[in-house]
C-alpha cells in the first residue's frame, strides 16, 4: 500500500517535471499532452488519469514551483532588513525566479489566460497569496520608517505586483534581462540613500 | 486624382476602424479577416489589398490610436506641473486610455505577441517612443526637485512602463479597474505630501 502511494507520487512528480520543462521550452502553444508525454517518456493517458486535463496539469506545475518560491521568499526576507539588504535580497530572489523557469512559466500562462477564461480565473486566484505576502512585507518595512503615513501598503503591493508582471512579460518577449538589472541598480542606489537617511 | 486619394484614405480609415473595434470586442483570437470585414461591412479582400495581412492591419490600427494618444499625452503634460497636478493628469490620461480602447487593444496584441515572434518584434519596437517620452517626462519633473541625484530617469521610465503593461494586463484579465484606482489614490496622497515638501 505504502509502496503504491510512493509509486503514484513518483509518477505525479515525473508528469509535473515534464509539464514544467515542456512549457518552459516550447511555450504554451507548443505544450500539448503529446509534447509533455514525449518530454517525460511516459504515456500521455497518464496526464488525464492524474490531472484531468493539460490546463489542470500546467496549473499544478505552476502551483508546485510557486509554493517553493513563496517558501524561499518568506525565508529569505524574514529577518528584519534595512533597505540596502532588502534591495540585495529582492534582486537575488528575482534572478532565481528567472533561472529556475518560474518567470517563464508564469508569463506563458498569463499570456495564454488572456484568451482562456477558465485559465484566467485560476491565474487571478493564484495572484492573491503573492499580493498578501507583498503587502505584509511592505507593511513590516514601512513600520520602521517615516513613510508609514505616506504609503498605503495594499496599493503599494498592487503596484509592485503589477511591475513584476510587466517586467516578467517584457523580458519574456525580448529576452532582455538588462531591463531588470537597470531597475535593480536604480533600486540599490535609492536604498543606499534611504539607508543613510534612516540609519539602516 | 485627388478624389481617388481621398477615396483610398476613406477606405483605409474604415478598415482601421473595423479592425480596432473587432480586436477590442472579440480579442485577438476572434479577429480574423472575415470578422473584421463583417464588422466594417466590406469585402475582406480589401484588407489584404490595403494592408497585406491581418497582423499588419492590427499593428496599423494600434499605431493610429497610439499616435493619437502620444499627442494627447504630450499636450496634456507639456506645462511644467507640480506633483499634485501631474498625478491628476496621469490618472485622467490613463482613464482615457481605458475608455477609448487603447489599453484593451494593447493588452490583446501584447498577449498575442507572446506566441508570435514577428508580432513580438513589432510590438517591442513600438514601446521605444513611449519609453523615450516617459524618460524625458521624469527627467523634466526630477530636475526641479532634490531627487534628481537619487533616481535614474531611464530606469524609472522602464519601471513606469513595466507597471503600465502589468496593470493594463491584469485589468484586461479581470476587468477590475479598481486596482488602477487604488494606485492613483495612493499616488495622489504621495503627490500631495511631495507637493507640500517641494512647495509645488
Amino acid at each position: 500500500m505504502l509502496k503504491a502511494v510512493a509509486q503514484g507520487s513518483l509518477t505525479r512528480d515525473r508528469i509535473l517535471d515534464a509539464a514544467f520543462e515542456t512549457l518552459r521550452k516550447n511555450g504554451f502553444a507548443g505544450t500539448s499532452a503529446r509534447a509533455i508525454a514525449r518530454t517525460g517518456g511516459f504515456n500521455q493517458a497518464l496526464i488525464f488519469y492524474h490531472f484531468g486535463s493539460v490546463n489542470d496539469l500546467l496549473l499544478a506545475a505552476l502551483d508546485r514551483i510557486s509554493d517553493q518560491r513563496m517558501e524561499r521568499y518568506r525565508e529569505a526576507l524574514s529577518p528584519a532588513a534595512g533597505p540596502v539588504q532588502l534591495a540585495r535580497l529582492v534582486r537575488q530572489l528575482y534572478t532565481e525566479d528567472v533561472d529556475c523557469g518560474h518567470s517563464t512559466v508564469l508569463a506563458e500562462l498569463l499570456a495564454a489566460s488572456s484568451t482562456n477564461p477558465a485559465l484566467r480565473d485560476q491565474m487571478l486566484k493564484r495572484m492573491q497569496p503573492w499580493l498578501d505576502f507583498t503587502e505584509s512585507l511592505i507593511q513590516r518595512f514601512l513600520e520602521a520608517t517615516p513613510f508609514a503615513a505616506l504609503i498605503d501598503p495594499r496599493a503599494a503591493a498592487g503596484a509592485v505586483l503589477a511591475m513584476y508582471v510587466g517586467v516578467d512579460f517584457l523580458i519574456h518577449l525580448d529576452g532582455d534581462r538588462s531591463r531588470a538589472t537597470a531597475l535593480f541598480d536604480a533600486g540599490d542606489r535609492l536604498a543606499a540613500t534611504l539607508g543613510s537617511v534612516l540609519g539602516g
